[in-house]
């Protein structure tokens, strides 16, 4: 099988597991135990901690919390750093953001939602419009998960604390984070990381925040991470974390490129009479939206899977009318016929350019016939 | 080493983990993903939820969430089931329900505390006098993390429902699950289990539910797990669960009996002039606390750290005054100083009559030698 799903969960990489496989046997120990066997494992925690900020931000500046993914990185951002007055966010969030920032409204706080350029990165002259001296939290994600689109947000949070200095700024940064190459700035509040998108295990994310900002936990118990995140910690996918995270920066530069290359090659070799390229070429190159106009995505995904090919939908798939075309790729401007047939296909650095190229094979293919027999 | 720090986390099970290592490097898709691939481990998540619920309570009334452990779906239980008027909760409880429940009275939700009987069980009395027709929710641990103490949560709840039909009952079955016999009944609405109390893996544990109950998320995004727990699933851990619970209640009845030996010999060898037993003969045999009354449980769990024994304290353990005494044995009526020299030794099936013999003679020695240098 071919695998061009990476934005939505990566393989773990073998020599991480094998090396934090001690953690799940052996050292099986409670980290928040007293006794040596407990402590020591409390001093891996914290040595993981340290060695995934540093690859993206000033340890003396900032400090990570460890949470069960994303998902609830971003929920705790959303939660606990937006409570009072109106928080402000783009049309272009995961929905473990966008859905939030929903709830939050449902609870009674204004939500203010800015609008979609056409690549998917946020109009932020809409996004800092919507901002005003009410609003206590913006949270524009770093990488768009559907288009790939990047949204600086170093430049963005400046803005927004020139506007409003007592706002905190949270970016999801689940596609970003061992991705492409960056350092937080002073006027990042709040950013989550997800393990399982960069060869890590699923069930393990972090929140990194600014190290003087006091926000609650999310969720309360023995006391944890500081106080910040109760449960008891999972050792084994923290320490995986860890190392996939060293992994990816180790060679950040070299992926990168690499990706690059297979996301240009598929770019040229999808047949563009048949094919629209959604995502632009300024875009994440681990990402390409592309949309089969007039086809429903899902069948193609099907298609391509009986042929040996695993590729996403940019929609959200449900038999819900509502649902079924993509928030995000309506929100760039698409009509609902190009939103109907998206496709994500999603890199990672281990993809070959053998795969990429019997990948576009199959694609052309799958959708030519699918033409040829509406025709 | 000999481990007898069970309820703190158990050693992970082996041939679970083997069994379950396919999802880890294998079966490494996404369970929302369209494609065969995904939709497969979609129903091996069903199974295994299927399967751990089977053996607590009839499927076609419970449904089964889920979580990133028994913290979580005790946040979920306490935030999304108590919102409305007042809460009634016990001094009793784990710190995931009792520190929710502070939480809770903070954001402005009256809680209510029932004092606990001298073996750590609750005043049922007292917890039903606490009731009135503005509880929304109560929560009552099943078997005391400290004591070990039980709460027939069957009988309680249905107290509760005569007294108010409407509060939502809930019980924290970390400690019960997989080692006491049981079947859900009617009156319980939301019941919390842990992954890896039982030999699975830390980072999983579910939240189950009467079927027809409707309740919010807690954390929200994706709307995985029916849009009760949003996050991308951790398919490893769950099916390690799956397996770990299968392992459990197979041999429920004969591990408990053998635990039961166990912590009976270990009671009778601890010398009673050193060592005051504090859990009742009626509680879980998986949980022995005793106190060295006049000494530090924290210096002795090093010691025997030192002389190859792994235990427990019942404190919480903090430079922190008020926190260094263990809030549960207090509300039993302890003193200070029973407090002070409080051990908890929990046990596994795995554990052997030869170890504990060894333990009760360490632990025995360490607490002589500690008085005589005192005397």
């Amino acid at each position: 099988m071919i695998y061009l799903d990476n934005a939505a969960t990566s393989k773990p990489l073998m020599q991480c597991v094998e090396n934090a496989e001690k953690y799940l046997l052996r050292e099986y120990y409670n980290p928040s135990a007293l006794y040596a066997e407990g402590y020591n494992l409390h001093l891996e925690l914290k040595e993981a901690r340290r060695k995934i900020l540093s690859f993206i931000a000033d340890e003396s500046n900032f400090s990570l919390t460890f949470t069960s993914g994303g998902t609830e990185a971003d929920n705790q951002a959303i939660f606990c750093g937006g409570k009072r007055g109106n928080i402000v966010t783009t049309l272009g969030e995961h929905s473990a953001v966008f859905s939030s920032a929903e709830e939050l409204k449902q609870r009674g706080t204004e939500v203010r939602f800015a609008n979609l350029n056409s690549d998917g990165s946020v109009n932020t002259e809409h996004l800092l419009s919507l901002i005003d001296d009410k609003t206590s939290l913006v949270s524009v994600i770093h990488v768009n998960n559907e288009t790939g689109a990047i949204n600086d947000i170093f430049k963005i949070s400046e803005k927004v604390k020139n506007k409003n200095k007592y706002a905190l700024f949270h970016s999801d940064g689940v596609q970003a984070f061992g991705k492409i190459a960056f350092k937080l700035t002073k006027n990042i509040d709040l950013y989550s990381v997800s393990a399982h998108k960069i060869g890590g295990l699923k069930g393990c994310g972090a929140l990194i925040k600014r190290k003087n900002l006091v926000i609650k936990p999310f969720i309360f118990g023995g006391g944890q991470e500081q106080g910040l995140r109760s449960g008891t910690e999972n050792v084994f996918a923290i320490k995986c974390f860890g190392d996939a995270s060293e992994n990816a920066y180790e060679r950040i530069n070299e992926s990168y490129e690499k990706v690059k290359r297979l996301n240009d090659v598929l770019r040229s070799l999808l047949d563009r009479d048949i094919f629209k390229i959604l995502s632009y070429e300024e875009a994440s190159p681990y990402i390409l939206a592309v949309s089969a106009i007039g086809l429903r995505g899902e069948t193609i995904l099907h298609e391509a899977d009986d042929n040996g090919l695993i590729i996403g939908t940019g929609a959200a798939c449900s038999s819900n009318a509502k649902k079924r075309f993509s928030r995000v790729v309506l929100a760039c401007g698409a009509d609902e016929k190009t939103a109907d047939g998206v496709l994500r296909l999603s890199f990672s650095s281990e993809n070959t350019m053998s795969e990429i190229k019997t990948a576009a094979e199959i694609l052309n293919n799958i959708v030519k016939n699918r033409l040829n027999i509406m025709a």
